[in-house]
């Protein structure tokens, strides 16, 4: 697969068009930024770490049966992933209490939430990603009444399938975002990716953050937190 | 009907006990309130309008077959309603964008909305009345799915007889908030009021504010707006 122009760029990511018009390379950077980019740091071997994390959830996803973009990791920074139409919306699903959720409804972290709850936010960085409704998604036309119930319900399988990975992996999954794409036949999709930067992930012994709220927070480096979320997946992850 | 003693305070207006145990003694006061409590000012006159003018309209929806906690106005800053168990939420519906759905989204104050938008907000002072979702009313256990169905469907209405109220006094009705509640044997009815004080009111053809809006945005005296609006209700509100 030829690595051609550069279609897209990320805070994080870059995706290429490539010989094959259906499918995009992503390169996974260097790259750390929080607070809608307000806080952003070089952080050397972050790219290959995500690239591998989400290379290897996304495959056992699919193993599991869930639709995504993903096709193949080609190196240890770039995978191939199939051309979507990206539905900009930010969909979240919190198992326990944390980070916006905690201080919307105040509402201590590390709570037990008694069932997985979504939200959606508008992923346009002019307006900081901002919290929405159902009714809300329906005025910006970024998905459809039947899109929006596909959508929830691929969310909460996915919450479902990785809660489980990562118990595995004696890891709780307190919360993380997806992003969904359709294709030209209006297939929603899985896409994205789905790694220690875009979930939070706690040591269910330790409660130590294994994902980026190490960085958001300042609590430590990176990489070593996220080279042992790889380890354990690589080996033991079910 | 006996006045008995304090049974909550609010913002702007106090809730007492009567010889009639099923029954609230509601007096409006002359105070005004914005930005959830932090602008503050006492405006003489101002619950007397807001009586007669909330009054006026629960009398008008009564007629068009809205079950409310209204019973009657009893002077002019005054009335009786039913005691309900309050629901903590406050229900927005929208049909033009204005206030934070403009600022959420970044559309014009004054853009038609295709469809009226209904927003919930945690009543919750502590917390600034934070906006939340479908799943949030459901975690908050304040309502359950069957009352947050039928909470739509009234909000939808209201909104429509609404609109058909002011229009028919040359007010475009731009959004406004509901409260509601419940009584013993579970029916949901509209509650609190319905003023210039809670809806955004803008004159058809000069697009003036007939609302809380001059107080909030330091347009004018509140005072003479307020009694605008009270008169072409009495004279003409259909």
């Amino acid at each position: 697969m030829e690595k051609r122009s550069l279609a897209y760029e990320g805070k994080a990511k870059k995706l290429y068009e490539t010989d094959d018009e259906s499918v995009f390379l992503v390169e996974y950077l260097d790259q750390a930024t929080a607070l809608n980019g307000a806080k952003k740091d070089a952080v050397k071997g972050k790219g290959q770490m995500n690239n591998q994390i989400t290379s290897q959830i996304f495959e056992k996803l699919t193993v599991k049966g869930i639709q995504s973009h993903f096709i193949e990791k080609i190196s240890k920074n770039e995978q191939l992933v199939k051309r979507v139409e990206m539905i900009p919306l930010e969909i979240v699903v919190r198992n326990v209490a944390a980070g916006s959720f905690s201080k919307r409804l105040d509402i201590t972290e590390g709570t037990d939430l008694p069932f997985p709850i979504t939200e959606f936010y508008y992923k346009e960085d002019r307006l900081d990603d901002p919290f929405i409704n159902d009714d809300h998604v329906a005025f910006l036309q970024v998905a459809t009444k039947e899109e929006v119930q596909k959508i929830k319900e691929l969310a909460l399988q996915v919450n479902h399938l990785l809660q489980e990975l990562f118990l595995s992996i004696d890891i709780r999954l307190i919360d993380f975002k997806i992003e969904v794409g359709r294709t030209e036949d209006g297939t929603i999709l899985l896409a994205d990716e789905i790694s220690p930067d875009t979930c939070r992930l706690w040591d269910v012994n330790t409660n130590d953050h294994l994902d980026k709220d190490v960085y958001r927070r300042d609590l430590g480096d990176l990489i070593p937190v996220y080279e042992e979320v790889l380890q354990r997946l690589e080996e033991k992850g079910a």
